[in-house]
């Protein structure tokens, strides 16, 4: 620990109490990998302040020392935004204590929740009062809305609801000058100046530790309809989306799937098989939900709307599930799509992003490009075609080392990726954001307008640069040093 | 003209042409005062540029020259904000020339439109493709993209669509130093970091000049209802907005005036009656739609609605139009309100928000405040219930000189508004921004933290602050010299 730490962590522990701070190395040891084991870092200590107060204290003493931060939720990145830096110079700010349900007001439509409060807990405490949070997504049990607010994360219900960016009404955060901004009024209409709490979301904890948020709560799903769909390309999958966009505002999910994906998820993945008898080169998962009080029934709008697909021939076949058990099968088999990935062998893997009309041909004419680049390479394309968001994998070539082959052309692979999205006009992340997986790619792809607005921004509010260092848009000397 | 001015005038007359540049005081002196006279600022030239490249051009040649811009659109600001400060150091750079509607995309649900596009162009545009832009203003003859962009504009369909903030998917603009940030592919997951373009709607020109933004556009409205509700209070009113949200997505408008506004009208407003026989101290005006295919009949949504509402005793009476021309007259009398309202007397306006749960209670008791604060004066709200934003008159005691009550007085009336406003959670500009006319105020009720951070934001994106100098958050020496 370097002087300035011991200063802090000691002056923490004098004013909040011991359980405001661990310096046990085996209590810290969990929170120093990410939980894909690609990113170790190292910190002395876990701060863990109980109340946003306390937040703004640390963080002010923390300016005073000079002591970066690390904040932390359920450490559940995917791009090791939340691991600290490898030369134990930060210090981890955990929200775990940041738990609170401040106020869960169904009526005006929303719930006021603490950082650390986990998803699953959101869902639980809107379902209490007739409602949900309409995001969920597999970390569900760690994810906290401090972490889901920071990621503007998505999942599967956002070609309805939107990211958290549409879902976050307003925020309470902690400056690095350790002053306290609160949005949490979340006027509808607020024009004084530049949106801060906008320019929090997503912003990966480099400006700002968000403390709670408002998050906007929608009435449960009181029925819902789920059908698996046969095309013969993503083409013919945007236009059945076109049609269900036009015909109801219901359909919530619109999941496309690769017919060799779906191969491996029967081959891999115990008691699964497919939905349908023939064979397509894609499928859809299409899910509509029917909540509030005066809503369609979401079976007849999906029954409309495939039989007149089919009848179009806009799709070759489709089935609806006819009980929940079976919608859940048709849903098993879209949430086992990265395990049947991972059992069929290395792959190097994107989350990237293209408009939406541009969509289908970045999944045949994009991917027939790398398979050609990288002869032997297949790639599998699946997930959200209403979002313009697929998670692109390149697969090894049958019979290769995989790990000497990802440690060889795992680099080289996802540079020409990232190459054709940016010549589509798309994101090099879309849902991960950029954490320190993407650093470098972000740099180099730029545009160099962005990136020098970005770093202006993250100068002019952490100008000495102690929130998440490392991670976004490292200023300089902000790297770690070994 | 300073020289440099009179370098950066002849570097665009030579670059770009003559109609590039305009220094004729009487082609000039409409734009130096706002719409409705109330700030007057002097500048030797208007820029026209006829492109996003030029534009960027000019930009950079002004950094280089240390020449403020002024971006304007439609010069329909309500705050000052697209006058040109009173020293004449700054020059016009009119939107008008970039007019060009890049892209009208239905299937997508978007138009591509530059800076300078009128708003009454882009309905019709989306008109003449089955769509509407739900966002609509009374300036919509003049008002452009642009500035409805840099204001983040509302309106009267902020309850269903959100204000401009949700309407705009990306935008493209120049930067202080010249290079061009383009967002127009409207990305529906993008988490590269910071949200540039949200950053810039709302900016009022300080950050960057919008020269371009991709709008969403939905389904034409095929059938509307619209009611005219009776009720003993704002409270009553929020009840029945909460059973319309319940009930339905289709109400789009949700407004309340009150009773003796209502007077006002059928006083000063020729061929207009009260829609009830019966008195009411409340009155609000309700619009359903229908869009799309599926969708339900707005008519008997209201009639549900409002039986239901009538026989738990929520409103007092209610009558739905029965015919377009019945329906137009109702919106006559809320569009008629401001006349009214001036027709009345002198009044102090504010134009202020609080959430939506606090605003009824904001009405009645903090208006009452008002009244005992400055015996005489009474207190006028109205508007957009739903969105916790209403315009707030303060009218002069009768028989008082007015200018000069006016002059004595309002100042300490905004104050005083301001201060119940910030007490209670809300905003001092809902609508409009600060421009030139808020900035003091701004400045004065903070809080410090936003103000900090807003200048600290202003400071790293326009160092020189040559971007719209003297709104919003002027920076030292931003301030018009006398």
């Amino acid at each position: 620990m370097t002087p300035q730490q011991s200063r802090l962590v000691a002056a923490v522990r004098s004013r909040f109490g011991a359980r405001s701070v661990s310096t046990d190395p085996d209590a810290i040891a969990p929170w120093l990998v990410d939980w894909r084991g690609r990113y170790r870092g190292a910190a002395p200590a876990i701060l863990s302040p109980g109340s946003t107060e306390e937040v703004a204290a640390i963080v002010a003493l923390a300016a005073e020392y000079g002591v970066p931060l690390v904040p932390q939720g359920g450490n559940t990145s995917m791009v090791g935004g939340a691991t600290p830096p490898a030369d134990g110079r930060a210090l981890i700010l955990s929200t775990r204590r940041l738990n609170r349900l401040r106020r869960v007001a169904q009526d005006d439509g929303l719930i006021v929740a603490e950082a650390g409060v986990i998803l699953q807990t959101l869902h639980d405490a809107a379902a209490a009062v007739g409602h949900r949070f309409p995001l969920d997504l597999g970390a569900r049990g760690s994810a906290t809305v401090g972490g889901l607010a920071s990621t503007n994360a998505g999942g599967v219900q956002v070609l309805r609801w939107g990211t958290m960016r549409a879902l976050v009404l307003g925020v309470e955060a902690v400056l690095p000058d350790g002053q306290v901004h609160d949005g949490l009024a979340a006027l509808k209409k607020d024009n004084r100046g530049y949106d801060l709490d906008q320019l929090l979301v997503g912003a990966e904890g480099t400006l700002g530790i968000i403390t709670a948020a408002t998050l906007r709560i929608v009435p449960a799903v009181r029925a819902r309809a789920v059908g698996w769909v046969g095309v013969d390309s993503p083409h013919a999958a945007l236009e059945l989306l076109r049609r269900a966009e036009r015909a109801s505002g219901a359909v919530e999910s619109f999941e496309i799937v690769a017919g060799h994906s779906l191969g491996e998820v029967i081959r891999h993945i115990p008691d699964t098989r497919s939905p349908l008898a023939q064979a397509f080169a894609w499928h859809v998962l299409i899910e509509a939900v029917a909540a509030g009080e005066g809503a369609d029934d979401p079976q007849r709008v999906l029954e409309d709307l495939l039989a007149g697909a089919l009848a179009d021939g806009v799709i070759g076949d489709a089935v609806l599930a006819a009980s929940e058990a079976q919608a859940k099968a048709f849903w098993r088999i879209r949430h086992s799509l990265s395990e049947a990935e991972r059992a069929s062998g290395p792959a190097v893997q994107h989350d990237i992003s293209v408009p939406v009309a541009r969509m289908p041909d970045f999944m045949v004419d994009d991917a027939a490009r790398v398979e050609r680049r990288f002869p032997g390479t297949r790639t599998a394309a699946f997930g959200h075609l209403g979002d313009g968001n697929v998670h692109f994998h390149v697969r090894a070539p049958a019979g290769v080392d995989g790990p000497a082959w990802y440690a060889e052309e795992a680099g080289a692979i996802t540079a020409y990726v990232n190459d054709l999205v940016v010549a589509a006009g798309g994101s090099i992340s879309a849902e991960h954001g950029i954490g320190q997986m993407k650093v470098a790619e972000l740099a180099r792809l730029g545009p160099a307008s962005r990136i020098a607005a970005l770093r202006a921004i993250k100068a002019a509010i952490d100008p000495q640069a102690l929130f998440n260092p490392g991670k976004l848009v490292p200023l300089a000397g902000e790297e770690a040093q070994p």
